[in-house]
């Protein structure tokens, strides 16, 4: 079991779906993450927030065992999201984004924590992600990147150079075609280990999740929900799935990495089953294992 | 191994896609489900085409065991379709549609073909789809029903009548939310799964296909190919295939059901790899078994 660190967005999400709506809830990248992870290994954050932001979000995170001590409390107001989406729930429509204290992050991680053996740099400046490695004292025994179109198209040269770096990226289907400049995604999916990460986790919304890693493919589903009501922290939550339960491995071999891939899965499954982290909060560890094998019936080609 | 009867039209096909185009090439969803199921199980074709048919196709046909005696030919035009793709190869666009000789397509089966034990109805007409029902002497072992936005708009009741007397229904995600008037997909299997047809293919285009019977389901993802050039015919590839392993089995069993999902994916991702059935017909069948290994490890949750 080794710890992991995650350095990413906390923040205030507005949100409207069919289903329902909900008013500056506990959002961010780093939050979904670390509470995903935290089922599976420790977990330390690194982050900022306003002096705004509700203690009982704090708590809560402590509450899972999450390390806050690198979150960090500046003057002024939280990171805040406003989104919406439509009935098929594939895509936010960001309707609003204030960055607030967040446009001053520069993480600072202290002595400690520069020799995390895991860690995670969630959708922030690719320059921000290459400081933060850039800060590891020494070099991570696993690292993985999550980007995103903005910084695919606005700062290309700086993702390039963080990516040089990492193990694991994760990208959606869209972005990783926009990041190769290649619509197949056989051939993306080569381009994109070209640049550096051996190992590419592409999300793919309601259809789940593919991994690539030397040119070998595993692909596992979503799990099929009745109720979906927000998938917003998806990807971050399987991304703390995936890395937490490496984490808790032994090694990295090809076949934890596969079990990653479905434990990420099965954290996603949750998330998106209600509002902000609601349903994460009541997830009891016994239900993690139930929908583990739930999607090991899911796949199997043997009835 | 039992026989396979399959009513549909026989086409064709100007194509064009980013990566080619070809003029009036054999196309048609009974000439791919016949062509597909052939590798598996004797099938018998019932469609219609124009006395401009090239022979060099029924002879195609005819070559890999198909039993054409149910092909008629008329005086006029074969079935024309014309349609492009984008990038995304996920949805076709109509630009031309000339049915021609299809138009007064009224499938007439003779007594050796009413009882065939396995049916298989293309997309056409609910009401001819239901006529061809009628016209079977002894209920089928298993009947499968293929269908689109087209009929379930125009022709709904029709539809609703015929879907109450299969088996089995193939349809795509938008078609089936569609038909279901429910936008979330695992409620909208169960209301299908109420109109008739207990089990549910869905097809996923680049995402693959789901099985659901009784409320259980089963996701095959479609094989990763660095090379799609055409997916015209795929989803009836799929069912040729399907089927064709179903009716080479000796029980439609849960296992058979999931194991002929993949020989179904299999056999469309050949077809995708070239235009019209120009893949397929170069296909050995130890090409097949190959690719289902390859499915198997691109599923199966340990290395």
């Amino acid at each position: 079991m080794a710890d992991l660190l995650v350095v990413g967005s906390v923040a205030l999400d507005s949100v409207e779906t069919p289903f329902g709506r909900v008013q500056e809830v506990l959002g961010g990248a780093a939050t979904y993450f670390s509470f995903s992870a935290s089922f599976f290994a420790p977990v330390h954050l690194i982050g900022i927030v306003g002096d705004d932001f509700p203690s009982e979000h704090v708590r809560l995170l402590r509450d899972r065992g999450v390390d806050v001590g690198g979150l960090k409390t500046s003057r002024g107001r939280t990171f805040r999201w406003t989104g919406e989406y439509g009935y098929d729930l594939n895509e936010a429509k960001t309707l609003d984004t204030q960055l607030n204290v967040f446009a001053e992050f520069r993480p600072a991680l202290d002595e400690r924590l520069r020799r995390t053996p895991f860690l995670f740099l969630a959708n922030i400046d690719p320059e921000l992600q290459l400081d933060v490695l850039r800060q590891m004292a020494v070099r991570p025994r696993l690292v993985a990147l999550d980007t995103m179109n903005f910084w695919i198209q606005g700062k290309r040269d700086a993702l390039l150079k963080v990516l040089a770096e990492v193990d694991i990226v994760t990208i959606n289907d869209a972005e990783a075609r926009q990041l190769a400049g290649e619509p197949n995604l056989v051939k993306a999916a080569r381009v994109i280990a070209g640049m550096g990460p051996k190992t590419i986790v592409v999300k793919r919304g309601e259809y789940g999740a593919m991994l690539v890693v030397n040119g070998a493919f595993f692909v596992v589903p979503a799990y099929p929900l009745e109720a979906v009501y927000d998938p917003t922290g998806a990807g971050d939550t399987f991304a703390g799935g995936f890395m937490g339960y490496l984490a808790s491995q032994e090694q990295v071999s090809a076949a934890a990495l596969r079990r990653a891939m479905v434990y990420g899965s099965v954290m996603a499954s949750f998330t998106v089953e209600d509002f902000s982290l609601d349903r994460l909060k009541r997830l009891e560890p016994a239900e993690i294992e139930e929908r583990y094998g739930a999607f090991h019936d899911l796949v199997r080609l043997e009835a």
